[in-house]
């Protein structure tokens, strides 16, 4: 039987990430997180470890629809850990830029909503002196699958070290309604869009073979054991691509 | 005679800027610059730089606008320099998102407009494939003095090492109109807001401040150089508060 890259022990994760986020707020000299609420499984997985770590009353959600973008899920995770939750429609602010560019794509859009939500987190913060709280997976982060300055942009990103098949792990874990576990990740960038349609890959494939290149195996290596050649090629693709998303300004 | 700390040789500081902007665009595999002009000096010096080691054709500004504001001497950046220029009005954008917070203070509006500046940027420079210059100086970024994801946000920082009083050398050096080296510097938060009223000290007193700061002078021996203790507290005060502006995001 092929071994599997991805396991770990859910529980002990769990641990290990809420003692990093209660460390990390008091290096930080914060109490109190706010995070922007999808109804994802990233976003509903950090705000349930955000609870575990800083107690409910320190954790606020924001719910930022486009449109008529699906809530209910991000609703759900609210009730479920009573938090204190707000909801701002981002429609007005960007359409009231893309007036100006009518024919703009679906990518130019997506970019412009995660930045606009981003700017709206970052001045809800200040309300209640709150630290913004990243969702980012390691698959999206290794994959540059974000908007740089957008969902990106945070002070603490606790999922970073979780490939997303392990955040679902993670999810089950602690009781993440399977409503939310089960349905297929979008970044809601258009209707009907998922990730891996997106993509050209599951994240199973994925996150097997980022942590195969992790090991430094070959791209022959990998495809020898069963994963297709076309979706090795397109995550090193990406990786080589989109690295510089990761860095920050180049001071001269 | 008391030595000036901030003594600089701006000829040869103008070379090593522009060779560093060659450099960098070159290793990250770009050609096109875009920034935004606001028609103060840094923003006016980083576009002559720009010219200066890319080409005009390689440089693109945006003004952008908040309502009335002034966008004179971003024009008569963008004539003299002969570089493309698009003009875009935020104002429907921040408009719609404070009318659900009618009573939001100046802070939090300047804030918000810098952030939706770096979104339009980021935006536009998809179009060309150019990469958004930050147009900070040290000064600015010491003492914490700009919008964390908003102006701070950029690939490439050209006035990262002047002081503020250095870009007006340089400034003047590289024959910017003194019509806008002679202003007062203001990050335009509101109508008639100028950096020194606002911080409280001149930017000469600061850059000299955190020059003896960087040379390791205690508080005590700065205002023996004649620098006014109020000062000298409210920069390191600054400097300690927001630092946390410089560092990215912790990955748990």
């Amino acid at each position: 039987m092929e071994e599997n890259p991805l396991k770990f022990d859910a529980a002990k994760k769990a641990e290990e990430i809420t003692e990093g986020i209660k460390r990390s707020f008091q290096e930080k000299g914060f109490s109190k997180a706010i995070l922007g609420l999808s109804g994802g499984v990233d976003s509903s997985v950090a705000a349930f470890l955000l609870v575990r770590a800083l107690g409910k009353k320190n954790v606020e959600g924001l719910i930022m629809p486009y449109k008529e973008q699906e809530t209910l899920h991000a609703e759900e995770v609210s009730d479920i850990l009573d938090i204190k939750t707000e909801r701002i429609d981002i429609s007005p602010m960007v359409d009231a830029y893309f007036s100006n560019f009518p024919d703009a794509d679906n990518l130019r859009r997506g970019n412009k909503m995660a930045r606009e939500r981003m700017s709206i987190l970052f001045d809800r913060s200040h309300k209640t002196g709150a630290l913004v709280v990243g969702t980012g997976n390691r698959t999206e982060l290794e994959l540059g699958y974000f908007t740089m300055y957008g969902d990106g942009a945070c002070a603490v990103a606790p999922l970073a070290s979780l490939y997303k098949t392990q955040v679902f792990e993670l999810a089950r874990h602690l009781e993440v309604p399977e409503d939310i576990v089960g349905k297929a990740p979008s970044a809601g960038l258009w209707e009907g869009q998922t990730d891996e349609g997106e993509l050209g890959a599951t994240y199973l494939e994925m996150d097997r073979i980022l942590c195969y290149i992790d090991e430094g195996l070959s791209t022959e290596d990998i495809t020898n054991k069963g994963l297709k050649e076309s979706a090795v090629k397109m995550v090193r693709e990406r990786k080589r691509k989109n690295r510089y998303k990761l860095e920050g300004p180049v001071f001269l």
